[in-house]
């Protein structure tokens, strides 16, 4: 297809494909006479992909790139595939600040150890669990450990329907590419459900 | 106490607490001399909330000081402000696409009436998870509800230790500043949880 019609079919503006085509989040078209370059279906998927990413996940330009390189590595294993875009979908949203202290670190692990869960110690998000127990202390509010259990029986909740979606894909390209998806839209789902539970928790505890 | 004591406090530089001031975060200190102006223990824990706000929660500047200005409502019942809070805190997370379709919305609202949730039609939330369904549709993975559902417990969940948390506070000024810090730097603990919980489950079901 040509660029006009990539254009209409994905609601991106040539002028802005062009900017992911310099940017190196999508290939170029291939030119097929002096000013005609067509673009395939799966450019078409790629430019969804990307506009998600930015518009839906807010990820920066920088960190779609990076989760477009792990997607785009070749005879990686998909469990390795997995590890490289979750963590590089994290990456932006790891707390500005400084590391984690070694108290908040070491609730972390407890709790960890209390949700029996292994094989998460290198995970990026045991730093951002602790900076956030730190940001709560430093404002007065120091966390119940009720309140981080609650959290990561929540957290299995969403993980478990997270595989339970992936594993039923026959393609693991495709599997990667929800991956992907799963882990930078799934967070700003959770974030809006969050929002309308605690709306709905307020009135129930307010109305007996 | 001087500028020096308060940038200590609070590990803020005192350039960066005059810039507080000059956005409106931050009530200008007290000028009891020639150049001397004192801060007090307000001054501390506010600027302690703006650092959190900025550096663990990610919000811009313009955000923090809508939740401040929430936060600071005179007379203002604590029902409506925290909802003012939640709202201004949630605005930021909006996702920067076109309104969500009305097939998403009906999908909202069917989640919304199986998990038996009231008043929270109005919810900022239910608007970014429409949002979020129509961007996984257009990425070419359409949600099951089975998805939507756990995610909802999962919300739910947290919405409860939420609730809990912030029930026990005597100060209703302090239970609104929880609710601020809490939806803020709560998005962040869930992500970070969220990340290992997937690790630890793709491993479990690896390892059978």
């Amino acid at each position: 297809m040509l660029i006009s019609e990539l254009s209409e079919r994905t609601g991106t503006p040539a002028a802005t494909i062009k900017y992911y085509v310099r940017e190196n989040l999508l290939r170029a078209g291939e030119r097929v006479g002096g000013n005609r370059t067509e673009y395939t279906d799966e450019h078409e998927r790629r430019l969804k992909l990307i506009r998600a990413m930015l518009e839906v996940g807010k990820l920066s330009i920088a960190a779609v790139r990076t989760v477009l390189d792990a997607l785009d590595e070749p005879d990686a294993p998909v469990i390795l595939a997995f590890d490289a875009a979750q963590q590089a979908v994290s990456r932006s949203a790891v707390p500005d600040v400084a590391p984690p202290s070694a108290p908040a670190l070491e609730r972390v692990d407890a709790l960890i150890a209390r949700a029996g869960w292994h094989d998460c110690d290198d995970n990026i998000g045991r730093g951002i669990a602790a900076q956030v127990i730190d940001a709560f202390d430093n404002a007065g509010f120091p966390l119940p450990d009720d309140y981080l259990d609650s959290y990561a029986a929540a957290a299995r909740l969403q993980a478990e329907a997270d595989l339970d979606t992936v594993g039923i894909l026959p393609d693991p390209a495709r599997m990667t590419e929800l991956v992907v998806v799963g882990t930078v839209l799934g967070d700003t789902l959770a974030l809006g459900l969050r929002r309308m539970a605690q709306a709905v928790v307020t009135t129930e505890r307010r109305t007996p």
